[in-house]
């Protein structure tokens, strides 16, 4: 202790070297660190702890959050590439991942990740038992699986940020139809995220007005005002955005903060997350998509069953089997 | 379960009953229900529950609170008369007590209260042993020794609101004569909250400079700018609202979320609060009086040794053998 | 200037004397000031003026808020009982009224507030000739008729808080029934605000499942479920709460500080607030009742038509004929 | 307007093009985005306009924003190539400019960066005559005075983000030395932003103690603690977060939130920027360097003066000359 402290303070009592609202976030890339942000600059958490493998990039980033500090409310950031320092997290969010290289196939690339959430989740699990997964790494349906196979945990605990991103998508671009506030605007966006993702056309509505009762053609190609497009919008805003500016960070990070503060505050809100989906919607396959779940500090509670059309369980059912058929060909 | 709930969900997992950030608050008075108010809307606990032991005034703050939770973010309100419903918070606050009758001694006062607290203080250690208590009700430096005997915690995790408040009040003031934001002001009030507090005159500074270094009179007789009318004001202060209005209430509210905030996150922040000052500027009393300390989880880790002039000293003193008289005649 | 003043700071150039977000808020009984207190905490304005008739309470007031600023961010209040104080305001916000005595008519009371009403609306009017009106003084539904004839401002700026606390009370009472987040529970309550308000069975949903398409019978004397009674909850709730805690505030504050954020931050939110409805739902009278509408700057640019059933119509309608009555006979 | 729209909705009023709480942010880099970020997670605008000569960087990063707007409360984000856009803005930040080529002198690159400006500031000043300019791109002091002389606003009207950066990096640097919350470290850095900063030991204290009165050898050569690597450590920052992550955004983009939100709601709080300083410690130069000022709608209102110590007010000065030097070399 410096001549300075001791002249400054009494101890009374040793300070704790934690608080109860820990976050780890491993991957410190565009998204990781757009989540980090969102965590922070939103009091989603009093304390936030990033891991990544490259040291450089991780302590840069570090650094760079704790010099702004002084402009936020009682946050604690720390950074290592030892998840030691991850213990008693609450809430882990995993960002890390490869990107798809050209020419390789889907299952190559699942194969790739798996491998590295091999070095990450058990890491995870070892010094946060009790905390909840949230995986961001895309394709983030079956990693969300590997990461639950790899942890032992519940299913309810493995959560995947899922198409609450293309619902959000959904909703912004509906607003600029109608305008009015995007948070006015609702409609759910299921299934897989990306590209095969089903909007569910029955539930979309501005202050409780089904809006197909007005357009009983709404998503159809018989509808005259093509809202099909709106849905399309959404599938290739992930594109758009990568071919403009070479990545997403910002949506997705405040997807994730949401996320976590509706589990952190056992919020029990809604949202369409990744989860468990065998049994749901005449699913057999032990495989992940995104249906509205109820979240909290256990994970995901519940499921809402929505009536869907015999179309949109068809999307699903598809969807579900393409993922079983990929992980069949996986090594865990 | 309803008909329609089976319909809408399917039950993944049993939802938690509790968030890890609850907060307790005795007392539904106007004081009681201001640290809610501005605990809930400021986002600093995900979970509140009242106690009182006037069942009807308690049932309708709750629902009041309750009506308005569509308008916040993942917050849940709960009430009882039973502190079963306390369980395993993180944090007490404790506004209940009887007010000054006419004619009524202080000791008289503080006996009354004392026997009021019999009645809280081991419920709320019995169903929440981990958590720290903060007093508010007054005369808060002696109810906060009151509460420590009473709940055999360290007295780290026994915290009096103190003179925060006074502090508070001080900066307001200071910050009206010299135009510039209240945020911006700096001074600190300590020792016994109300009358005989204690304003110190060296710490008084803007941007770090030190008023006392270009007044150096301030605070003093002498001092052609009587700032000394800034601290009557601050003493006065409690006094005239009462007067005005017929009881304090918002600002106090403020000043318990801004010391909860500090504690339930683990902020390492410095506040004025009533710690045990004993070993403390040469009192040799077990008292409560407000000194800077820094909060977090394990309550006060530390107290800031200002230096003090012998005046201050002796007013600190003064105050400690005054409380250690009522102490010692106390009843507990 | 004080010396100290001088001596700290060189002056570059005049601050202003007031930011671009100022708020009023006339009349500050328990309900003013739970508006005023859940404006400020939740960092909706970042001015706010308190305006009353008894000086001794709103100077009360004041100082109590002012005393806290310290724990909050760039804000400012003032307070008078002259209007000048409320200059340039952006939004006004009206919660000064009698109550009810007993045995007095509806009329006469609805008379009496008309009379105060006059010797506030043409003083906001006059100091802030561009804010929008927010009445919240009960009966709200005819006195922002009164407000919108005694400011003679476009009735799109004057906007009663209506149905907007019915709805959140509805969405509260129905997530305790199927264990959600009030925030994931959608339904409106229009028309009058109390006894005789109309919930939309039509639009009540969950992830946009409607519940009527569960439940057929939902709302109807033939539910099995009582739902209905979930509405008679909701008319019930002010009496209880009055009854039990002698008045409501919190909930209408947050009500109104939700209102006031999407106004002030033009944000065309959808709320469902009292504004004239000739013309809306076979209404031939000019008459306010609430609806759900768009909210911006403008005050209200949009209603929502939401498809009725006749039976709603004809409450809608009845109600109307009722104030359009109390209306007739008002003097103004 | 589509069908569904006008069966949606009556139009009762046009709504506002803009709020009254508009910010443009000129230069989509990692430092323009993480102010945006920034400002938009804390609520600091309502309203938010991007500007940028990459106009497909520019959509992709307006887009990435806006897919996550139904997070967020009541927030619009617009973007354009053309000032336009930016119409009737509050406040203007300038976040771009051209980084140091290998080789290149300095007066080069603020040839450079001014050749830039001259097509930035006039169209900022066009469109938001009465907007204040916050200028963040490097060299900051000098480029602040370039927009000063390119817009012909006051001077108080255009402020330099300048050391309030370097303050807040020293504070959390000395919340590591004694174990307190960064906001309750006090200390402020002054003069030019970067490797020739000044700090001022006099003003550093916790809870009004001044660290010089425990050690009065603070900051100089003989301090055994050698607190003057705390500020090293300061000046270091910029180039080790640079070479571990390749450039500086979270903490620069905090730190720009904070001075937003203080101008826009003028706060009047205190912070360290850039101004014209001419007249201030002797500086006869017209050139900008920081100082603690006070802030708000009306720009810089009052410079605090420090008590320097001559060796303090030494390095101000030679700082003054340089810049005076490169300026006068500027083609403006």
């Amino acid at each position: 202790m410096s001549a300075i402290t001791s002249a400054l303070f009494t101890e009374v009592a040793p300070p704790h070297d934690t608080s109860g609202n820990k976050v780890t976030i491993v991957g410190v890339g565009q998204v990781g660190m757009a989540c980090a942000f969102s965590i922070l600059t939103q009091n989603v958490a009093s304390e936030i702890v990033l891991v990544d493998v490259v040291a450089d990039k991780l302590k840069g980033e570090m650094m760079d959050l704790q010099h702004g500090l002084t402009f936020m409310k009682n946050v604690r950031v720390n950074a290592s590439t030892d998840y030691s320092v991850t213990a008693n997290s609450r809430l882990c969010i995993v960002t890390a991942g490869a990107r798809q290289k050209e020419g390789e196939s889907r299952l190559a690339l699942v194969q790739r990740n798996t491998d590295i959430f091999k070095g990450i989740i058990p890491q995870l699990v070892k010094y946060s038992p009790d905390a909840n997964l949230l995986i961001v790494s895309n394709p983030v349906d079956i990693l969300t699986y590997v990461a639950w196979k790899l942890s032992g945990l519940p299913h309810n605990r493995v959560i995947g940020s899922g198409t609450n991103l293309d619902s959000s998508r959904f909703r912004f671009i509906m607003s600029q139809r109608v305008k009015v506030a995007p948070n006015s605007c609702h409609g759910w966006i299921i299934g897989e995220h990306g590209d095969t993702s089903v909007p569910v056309w029955s539930g979309v509505n501005i202050a409780g007005v089904r809006l197909r009762d007005i357009n009983p053609h709404i998503g159809t190609a018989n509808d005259k005002e093509n809202w099909k497009d709106v849905h399309n919008q959404v599938v290739q805003s992930a594109y758009e955005v990568i071919k403009l500016k070479g990545y997403t960070s910002w949506a997705i990070g405040l997807s994730v903060g949401t996320l976590a503060q509706a589990i952190l505050r056992n919020g029990g809100n809604i949202h369409a997350v990744s989860t468990l989906v065998k049994g749901q919607h005449g699913i057999d396959k032990e495989v992940f998509l995104s249906l509205p779940c109820v979240l909290g500090e256990n994970g995901v509670t519940h499921i809402v069953k929505q009536p869907l059309t015999d179309e949109e369980v068809a999307m699903l059912q598809k969807s579900a089997k393409l993922m079983d058929e990929v992980q069949s060909n996986l090594k865990m």
